[in-house]
């Protein structure tokens, strides 16, 4: 397959990209998305898994199924691996040795900070560490998927990359950022959905639906979030004004949600924590400042 | 002031609507923003405050100051009283006694379920709780402001009542139902709030601006926000399907946001708490639900 045969049988998202052949080492239901969206964007596209069985769907597609994990890193100066965990990337592809060399290295597996930055020190100079934030249906669509290491072997594949999802974010020469910021969004989910639970659970022992609160919930949320930008240049400029609700004011409200939570017999773990930082940030004299004060105590270990 | 000379001098959000004579008791921030609503929409407002000074301004728009509390009820067939607390609004209006029969009174003043029914056993039958879910800036435009008590009296002044925000909501014969939408919002707000001081202190640990975050969890929040609408029928149907993460994963990803909060020395409670929750999902057989089979942890009291 040439790329002018794919520019005319594919409506390629970004005409006159380069087609830079990649590769794609690892075809669970993240890498056949990934390995997939290369092939709408009418890249080359070499493909290995440890069960062969998953490429045929990509090989019908036009994908180059090759025999051996070093030919398949060999076919492109481009490879992109997506394993379940960072032991198997490790398993996999550092018995290979000098083949790496001279290439770029994408590892799309999810992990923690320090095993990019452990994978780095074998992985070689081209080596970029991402995180996807989406799930396969997303890729090439609208995921979001983020990329950290030397910034030099980014810029020699972002076009490429671009296939992926919508834009491509660099986020730094520290191999650990794209994992960092991995799992700081991943928390701030599971913190919304905890939060929608918890009041889904206060509510539903009042007899109301969780769907009926999905309207009022939605609002609220979009109204936290476009305070977002003001709270972090305050958490960014250590300085905490109140515009018009301080934490003395917040601490008054915790207060009814640990009590309407205990005397509904709900879980009361997270109003209770939720009053504890808040209350020790007014015992550090921050009560009548913004709630963005509360940064503070998220600095720091949890009191003994 | 008539209403006709109203709309006239007026852009009348609501032309057409009824110009319901109202009283507005309590011109704290709240209440001012409350009176300034009323009169921009053309009602003849007459309004009453401990401290008379803070009334000049809306007199010289066209309110009535009443010479007593009484004055003031007596003056219109919808009372809307914001205070502090209940406790002053209880003080208040609880010694006026008859004066309350036949009209409408409409408490915003912020407080707990209890209170809210509490209330409704002394102020009579044309009692509604209310909750301002919205800074005093936001009354008379976006402003979400929620109802409940008997649907009659709600009914008898929606009209002049959405005069106060962007449409009203009324929930139902509940008193208490306000109050608790209130509180629950206000928990979601502060797990969001919480969700993202905590990714702020992590990614700061790594020396990245909370600045730099927010376009991310800005777009992490709205993927969120697109769950919920399912997410709450699963809740309410009690089936949580794993579409395409199950706890099992979220778990997994859940240690590495434990250990990388503990490794960078911020603070660990709000990951563990989170790791906790899913954690006794998996021990109850939940594991390979999806994330919304957390709900039978919140609705039941912490293990001992
Ligand atoms: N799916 C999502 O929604 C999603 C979203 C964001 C991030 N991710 C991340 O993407 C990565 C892959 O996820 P997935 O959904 O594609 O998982 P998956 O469907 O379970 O696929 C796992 C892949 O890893 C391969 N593999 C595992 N251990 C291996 C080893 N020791 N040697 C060689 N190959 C090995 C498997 O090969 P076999 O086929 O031979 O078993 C398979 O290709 C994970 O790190 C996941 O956290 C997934
Ligand atoms: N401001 C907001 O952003 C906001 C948002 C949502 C809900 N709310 C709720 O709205 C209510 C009022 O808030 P606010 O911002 O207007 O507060 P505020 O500016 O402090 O005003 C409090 C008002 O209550 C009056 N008051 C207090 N105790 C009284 C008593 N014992 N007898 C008579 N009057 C008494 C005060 O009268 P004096 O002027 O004589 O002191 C003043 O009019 C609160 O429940 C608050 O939680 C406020």
């Amino acid at each position: 397959m040439t790329s002018n045969t794919t520019e005319k049988e594919h409506a390629a998202p970004d005409q006159g990209a380069d087609r830079t052949p990649v590769t794609v080492i690892g075809l669970g239901l993240m890498g056949q998305a990934l390995a997939g969206a290369f092939l709408d964007a009418g890249h080359p596209t070499t493909i290995w898994n440890r069960t062969a069985a998953k490429g045929e769907g990509l090989v019908a597609r036009g994908a180059q199924f090759a025999d051996s994990v070093g030919d398949a890193v060999a076919a492109s100066p481009l490879v992109v691996v997506c394993l379940t965990d960072y032991e198997g990337v490790r398993g996999l592809l550092e018995p290979l040795g000098d083949v790496l060399g001279g290439r770029v290295l994408v590892n799309l597996t999810s992990g923690t900070p320090r095993e990019a930055r452990e994978t780095a020190e074998w992985a070689g100079a081209g080596y970029l560490d991402g995180a996807i934030l989406a799930v396969p249906e997303g890729i090439g669509k609208d995921a979001l998927v983020l990329y950290s290491g030397p910034r030099s072997a980014f810029e020699a594949h972002e076009s490429a990359l671009s296939s992926l999802g919508a834009g491509v974010t660099y986020l730094g020469d520290d191999h650990g950022l794209a994992s960092l910021y991995d799992v700081s969004v991943l928390s701030l989910m599971w913190n919304i959905l905890n939060g929608f639970l918890q009041s889904a659970a206060l509510l539903g022992a009042a007899g109301v639906d969780a769907s009926a609160f999905v309207p009022i919930a939605t609002k609220g949320i979009e109204t936290v979030t476009g305070w977002l930008p003001d709270y972090a240049r305050q958490v960014d400029d250590g300085v905490y004004p109140a515009y018009d609700s301080t934490i003395d004011t917040h601490v008054a409200a915790m207060r009814h949600l640990v009590a309407e939570s205990e005397a509904l017999g709900v879980n009361a773990e997270l109003p209770r924590l939720i009053q504890d930082l808040a209350g020790r940030a007014v015992a550090a004299g921050r009560g009548g400042d913004g709630y963005a004060a509360l940064i503070e105590q998220f600095r720091k270990p949890a009191p003994a």
